[in-house]
């Protein structure tokens, strides 16, 4: 199940060592935490350890307790302990845990430098400031926009498959809850299933357990119906109404593969409203576009643009309602990773995997928001979605 | 569900800038990894906001899509957003995302201590070494051991609630999974259920599954057999066997209050072997003198020191193998956190929340671990913890 890693891997990394002019790039992190970390280790930890890779080796500094997990399963040169740089003796000591890990690090950074003075390390930007601070008594400490961001939003074949099965599974899940709402009744302006009433929590509950069954974890499915679906972030709470837009956003996460899937559909049970129709239909022309747009070399800028115009062509301005957030981000390790289409959003490339979600949001009428999954290929792109984006769900009768 | 935000807490922190003579205090964090941030906002995130209190007053600086959803949510005296200081525009000027982050943060900063320069910000030790750079441009950026820690480690009443309710449903889902292992069937050392090959993996469904129905989400729950046992954050896979060691640990965390709880048990289906009956009952000698230990006063470093000798003397020493980690951790937001039962472990205090977990591992026969969550009471503590403690589940006849 577990990915190994690109090879090209070490020789990208040493190619942006030479170019920068560095001596190593290091990380300090929790690899359940940092995909940087995991997408060079593909070693899962919740404790923090260190990464260093110099111009000739790479390295993890973990505590006894997890080096012979490390040895199985981190792609490194070497596994390194806290405890061969004197951690136990130093605590026995009474020094700090924080005093005291400076020093080890310090003892392996001496190490794996030779003892060279006048070092240069690059860091990613949300490097420890403390840690760094502490170290740049010695060395150079540097923060450097991450190499790796753009490494791992080119997918590799084996990536590009998780995220499709991911993507299957979240289908699969959506047809569960599409299911349930087919089958619920309608009593006033509310949704009952099996005699009970239909909330959010329930509806979002099936959703999570059949992404569990099959080994996804899901971290805030959202369900939200009428004006909580005005908010895009509201995971919704509370009964489901006829008539009123139901957005349902799902987002699992392969637990031990750690890629994500990110799949968006808005439905209505029973008569959607004529400005919900009209909405929902400028956001599907959108959609269209913005995926025909896709190709390597064009700019998630270029793309968020399209979909700006195309709502606009509709009537509908951004501002503080309407069309109110990005256009779409990369999928992989991370819910939301490099490339962003957005304005600033950078040139697409082969390997791309990411998402094209235009929506629109009014307090009074609630929100629409229809998300497919594209993968950037070289003759242009491949929608890994399937699922269909009727709007309205036939009661029954 | 959500907590209200204990009223001390701003007091607290302002007699933390007060002592340390800082202006303020700033997290730039998601407040879904970072509980510090969350226990002062209640306002779950998954992007990253920027947090600062100065000696007046406490903001949050949020994006527009979430400026809704932190007034209502966020306990803080004011929410700002980055249009507010022309996040949009730097963007649209082509200026990188990371370079406009720190424009903004300059302009909210610049005003908040109202033009003053030599101005003296404290952030956490994990801040980012990018934006503390960059800002210290202009100011002093001084990271600090957080003060929330200390905070977070005395629970207050209704947080206690919420993590012996994580620990019911922790031992309602051991619970199903002690009745699985009950029915199973053995075939050669093989255990089945329902004619299928019961695994690790499906085990670990069954337990994952009652919690998420819950409300519970699992990261990472053991179900370690044998020798994979004798690893401690092996989490387990593939058939179960008969007569060796099974490790079950869960650690659920509720999905939006986001507290957690802390329960291992270790459980033989058939005949252990006498020193695995010799070691669990050396672990549950440990446990006993290290729970009737705790009281308000004595250190974590002391408790540990206890569960270190009580090993030693029935014969097990502590090194490459036997007792290889600390006897317990601080439960919370944190599924580790502050004080810690350890080697340097604070001093306990009144509302401290603690695992006690003592274990011994070896190679060749496996692992034993039992871990219960105590409670520091005025009066010593209070074992949160109801579940039995054999380790023999007798096969069915």
């Amino acid at each position: 199940m577990f990915l190994v890693r690109g090879d090209g891997l070490k020789e990208e990394l040493i190619n942006f060592l030479r170019e920068e002019e560095m001596d190593g790039y290091m990380i300090y992190a929790d690899s359940a935490t940092d995909s940087d970390l995991y997408y060079l280790t593909r070693f899962l930890a919740h404790d923090p350890f260190l990464y260093l890779h110099t111009l000739e080796r790479e390295m993890v500094l973990v505590s006894t307790l997890e080096a012979r997990r490390a040895e199985r399963e981190a792609s490194v040169d070497e596994i390194v302990t806290t405890e061969r740089y004197g951690m136990r003796e130093l605590l026995k000591s009474g020094v700090s845990r924080a005093e005291a890990y400076v020093e080890v690090v310090r003892g392996l950074l001496q190490d794996a430098f030779n003892g060279e003075s006048g070092v240069r390390i690059a860091v990613p930007q949300n490097f420890e400031v403390y840690l760094a601070d502490r170290l740049r008594e010695d060395r150079e400490i540097i923060p450097r926009i991450s190499p790796l961001r753009a490494m791992r939003a080119r997918k590799k074949r084996d990536e590009i498959a998780l995220i499709i099965d991911a993507e299957r599974r979240a289908e699969e899940a959506l047809g569960l809850a599409e299911e349930r709402l087919k089958e619920a009744e309608v009593r006033g302006s509310r949704l009952y299933l099996k005699g009970e009433v239909l909330t959010s929590e329930r509806l979002r509950g099936i959703i999570d357990m059949s992404l569990l069954s099959n080994g996804y974890e899901t971290e805030a499915t959202i369900v939200a119906c009428g004006t909580q679906s005005a908010e895009p972030h509201n995971i919704g709470s509370g009964p489901l109404e006829s008539d009123k837009p139901i957005v349902i956003d799902i987002f699992p996460r392969h637990k031990t593969n750690r890629y994500h899937a990110d799949l968006t559909r808005t439905f209505v049970l029973g008569t959607p409203e004529p400005e919900l129709i009209e909405m929902h239909s400028a956001v599907l022309d959108a959609q269209e576009k913005a995926i025909e747009a896709i190709q390597p070399g064009v700019t998630g800028s270029e793309v968020h643009e399209i979909v700006t115009r195309v709502l606009e062509s509709h009537g509908y301005e951004s501002g503080d309602e309407g069309f109110i957030h990005s256009t779409g981000h990369g999928v992989g390790l991370e819910i939301h990773e490099p490339p962003s289409l957005s304005e600033g959003g950078e040139v697409l490339e082969v390997g791309n995997v990411v998402t094209v979600e235009p929506g629109l949001y009014y307090q009074k009428i609630g929100g629409v928001r229809v998300e497919d999954l594209i993968l950037v290929t070289e003759k242009g792109s491949k929608n890994l979605t399937t699922y269909h984006k009727e709007l309205r769900i036939e009661e029954r009768v």
